[in-house]
Formats: C-alpha cells, sequence, structure tokens
C-alpha cells in the first residue's frame, strides 16, 4: 500500500476532496464547485485538475498515491461505469476510466455515495473495528449501505443496502416517493416522523406541547420528547418500533456486527438510539440480539474516508 | 485447483458423502449412519475413515484431492469451528482442524448445512450462472442461504440468511417455534400453509374440497388450489403474499441476482413459483423487480455439491 490516497464525494452542489495517508488519517479537506452543465462533462476533468495542482502544491509523487476513490450520487456498475446519474446530470460515464485517463493513468476506484459512507464509517467511524456494518441514514429520506468482511455490497441491481424502501407496512394508504406504499422511509425519516407526530396532533385525542407549534419538524418532536411530552413519546415510540423491527429483519439476512445509525434524525443522540436498540433487541432473533449500535460519527467526511478505504480493496 | 474434491453433509442421522471433480461433476455419492453417541465423537472419524477407504479403493492420491467441504446442521465459526451442534451433540469441535488432522492433513473447510445448499444451488443447480443468490428452502420450517460474489453470508452471529424468521406479521398472537411472533416461517412453511387452511376452514366461511380432509396440508392445499379451490386459492395466495413481501424486503437489503426456491414445499412447482413471483413484482423495489426465480434443482445433494464448491473460494 502507498502512502496517500485521494477520497472523492461527489455532490450535486459540490464535490469534496480529501486527501489522506492510507493508514486513516485525514490530512487535509477541500471543496470545489460542481459544474453540472452540459451534461456534467467537466465534473470529472475539474477534480482531475485540482487533484493534479494539489499533488504539485504538496510535492506529493503520483507514485506514492494508492489512487482516488470516488463516491458517486447514483448506482455504479461493478466497472466503474454510472449508467445514470440524474444529480450530476450524467448518462454512461465511466469514472473509473474517464478519471484514470484525466489524472495520467491514476487508479481509480468508484462506488455509490451511501456506500461509500457505510465503507468509510466502518473503517474510521461509528463502526470502527468492525468488518461487517449496516449502516442507516435517517435523513429527509432513510438512506443505507452495507458492508460484509470489510467489502460494499452493492447489489446486483445497484439496490443494496436501499433500506429505505422495505416494506414495513403493507397496509398503508399513503405512498412513497418511490411510488410503493407502506416503506421504512414513510416512518423513520425526518419527514416521516413530523408526519406521524402531525397524525396524532390531527386525532386531538392527546395534549402536547406540539399543539402550539405551527410546523412540527422531527426536531420538536425529539426535543417534546426529552421534555416528557405523551404525544412525541408515542411518536417515538412508534419510529422505534418500526425501524427496531426493520433492524431485526435486516439482521435475519445480513447479520451485521454493529448498525451505525447517521443523518440529521441521529442528532437526537443517545435517546434516540436507546430507543430504536431496545425495540431491536426484543424483536430480534436470538442469536443476534447482542449486535452493536454505535452513531455515525464522521458527518459528511463519511464519503471521503469510504472512497479511500475502497482503495484497499 | 486439483482434480478432485469431496462434499460432506452432515445430519442428524446420516452423512451424505460425494466425491466430485473440481469442475462440477458428481462421480458417486454415498451415505454413511451418524452415529451421535458419546456426544457425537466418533463423527467426523467415520468420515476420515471412510474418505481413506474410498481414496484407496478408487486409486486416488491425496495429492489430487483439493480438500473436504464439509456441511454442519448449526452455527460454524469463521475459524471452522461449531461452538453448539445439538442435533450431533457437538460442543466445541473444530471440524476444520480435527478432520484434518484425521485424515492426515488434507484441506478441510466448514460451513454451516443451509448455507452449503445455497452455495452448491448457485454452483451446479438452480442459480447457476448467477454469483449472487438467496436460497429459500420451503420445508416443514423456512430456512434460507445467502450467497454473494460467489461467498456464503454466514454472518457475524451466525444467522446470515435467517430468512425463516424476519418478522412479517409484528401483530401475530401464535408464537413461533424460535418463541417469538409473526415468523415468516409460520406463513410459508408446509406447517404454516397447512395452519392456515385450517384456520379458514374452522371460519367455515367458504365451501371446500378441503372439508373432507381429515388431516389437511401443505400438499393437500396446493393440490386443491390446482383443482381451482377457493379456500385453498386464498390461502396459496396468502401465502405468496407474505413470502412475495418478504424476498422483497431481501432484496432492498441483499439484492441477489436470482432468488432459488427448495424444499417439499417448493415440489408444488411452477404455479407455486409464479404465485409468488408475481407478489414479489408487485412489491419490489423498482430496480430489483427484474430479479430473477428459480426452483432448486439438486434436491438433497445440494449440501456435498457446496461442500465442494466452498474449495473454491
Amino acid at each position: 500500500m502507498r502512502e496517500y490516497g485521494f477520497g472523492v464525494d461527489i455532490g450535486g452542489t459540490a464535490c469534496k476532496i480529501g486527501l489522506f495517508r492510507m493508514t486513516g488519517e485525514l490530512l487535509e479537506k477541500w471543496e470545489i464547485p460542481t459544474d453540472r452543465r452540459e451534461g456534467g462533462k467537466h465534473i470529472l476533468a475539474d477534480v482531475a485538475a485540482f487533484l493534479e495542482g494539489k499533488l504539485e502544491e504538496k510535492g506529493i509523487q503520483k507514485e506514492d498515491v494508492e489512487g482516488i476513490g470516488v463516491g458517486i450520487p447514483g448506482p455504479v456498475r461493478p466497472d466503474g461505469s454510472v449508467p445514470l446519474c440524474v444529480n450530476l446530470g450524467w448518462e454512461n460515464v465511466n469514472v473509473r476510466e474517464q478519471l484514470g485517463r484525466l489524472t495520467g493513468g491514476m487508479r481509480v476506484e468508484a462506488v455509490n455515495d451511501a456506500n461509500a459512507a457505510a465503507l468509510g464509517e466502518m473503517w474510521q467511524g461509528g463502526g470502527k473495528g468492525s468488518g461487517s456494518i449496516v449502516m442507516v441514514t435517517l435523513g429527509t429520506g432513510v438512506g443505507g449501505g452495507v458492508v460484509l468482511d470489510g467489502k460494499v455490497v452493492a447489489g446486483s441491481h445497484g439496490a443494496g443496502g436501499e433500506i429505505g424502501h422495505l416494506t414495513v407496512r403493507p397496509d398503508e394508504n399513503v405512498p412513497c416517493n418511490c411510488g410503493r406504499k407502506g416503506c421504512l422511509e414513510q416512518y423513520a425519516s425526518a419527514t416521516g416522523i413530523a408526519r406521524m407526530a402531525r397524525e396524532r396532533l390531527a386525532q386531538g385525542r392527546q395534549p402536547s406541547v406540539l399543539r402550539h407549534t405551527r410546523e412540527v419538524t422531527a426536531k420538536d418532536v425529539f426535543d417534546a420528547y426529552k421534555a416528557g411530552d405523551a404525544l412525541a413519546a408515542d411518536t417515538v415510540g412508534e419510529f422505534a418500533r418500526v425501524l427496531g423491527n426493520a433492524l431485526s429483519n435486516i439482521a435475519c439476512v445480513a447479520d451485521p456486527e454493529a448498525f451505525v445509525i447517521g443523518g440529521g434524525v441521529s442528532k437526537a443522540g443517545k435517546p434516540l438510539l436507546d430507543a430504536v436498540e431496545e425495540q431491536f433487541r426484543k424483536s430480534a432473533f436470538p442469536s443476534c440480539a447482542g449486535t452493536k449500535f454505535a452513531l455515525a460519527s464522521l458527518g459528511n467526511d463519511a464519503g471521503i474516508y469510504g472512497g479511500v478505504r475502497l482503495l484497499m480493496g
């Protein structure tokens, strides 16, 4: 293994770039804007030019760089090609080949950004010390990533770790963004938590401090929960029940060493984790009941860490 | 890769042993009784003696044998040790070490028998041509095995592929054998199908040819279904709905190329597979909707095939 590696996390508005020692130390990080004009054709060239500039500035030889690991906001095939990425305006872009050529033959690996984040958290984040984790990102939606024995489970159709779309309530009437009904994302995302609280408020059966809040958000619900509000507690209970059950089902398939919980919702911290973990222990298959739970710790840097970990194979 | 390999499937009453070419051809197979006396301490010695005898009989040199791949009816650790196997009376038996020693240093690999069967079906059975499959065994219970990129997902706690214990109905009142409630096994096993039909019969709302059957079995239900019986059709519909949904959830985690369905219930064949597949396509995450379905084809030999495939790493 050479001394340095680059992690690149390409997003719809900015590309995060990190220079790492291959031992896991983030030396420096930067952001450059994502130029989505003309089908996103400048994006990889911009990244390549930036990297070349940094190598020169730092006086680092290419021979000392293991390679460039890239996270993409869309599905990536095993050969490093991206069939379609709406966020970047891409169609049939082979990241491995193109970025390799643009950097004069540097080694490039690419993977979906959620999977890169999972890999990063496994390596240097909340899952450090575990080779097999399932990362659960609770944000506006629910994302995920499965890493088994240090390798990302990208899936045969790019849907490995799409845990936000586990059907947890087949009898649901409200549709999910994906067009189906009863997806985990409808209950375990920030949007879902706020919706569940608003439904309870609309039923009007319980008094609640949230009655005075105009647009109830997930954060309001968690704040009220911590302050002892009963309606908020019921909402968090429902969230924890649905998510805990879903995780117990994931454990019966992939049986990870640890679940790592990240995303905006996870900012509610320990009380939230405790509620989900408690439900998991109740519903888990006995031999999985000891599965560890951890909060993600790398935040928005998880993807660049994961990019570099990807270079370790 | 050497020319020959042995696959061994150790069961509670008999050990199946197969001599293979490493290309996948089963040359000959045998069964020897499983001697469970004295904590099962004779089992591996019996297998070793049998193998040595066969090598001599066939005039095969040990140098031409890649190794022995063994399936065990219980959890197996990555180092080839079995912490506890009630069916064999074993406690802390390291199959890799002991059988290796007993055969004069032959290479031994061991894995749980359900996972061995999945690996066998991927290699030479219903999943042939796919590197990533989920095997679903519908028998008295529901078992499973996950193989991704040619490797078994044994799991961090030996629960990889324990899909019979996915909680599909958290509101179920009847307990599963595992002590929890609402497991897939309670609806998708032969036992479960018969139970669901009996419950419908007891409700007495529908006429059915099954009313004249004394002890309704899953086979009776499938026969009546094929003959156009409405109550049987409703039962099969429920079975297909629960199983199809569960498989769509598994696809959101492991995203295999194909599902391979085996076990006694799968003997009902194509109509059954069609019903499950139809439900899967309805409930699957869009990018997984094209996941293939196949019937297992190796029957009881799946485990010995998988044992040999295990030697290929």
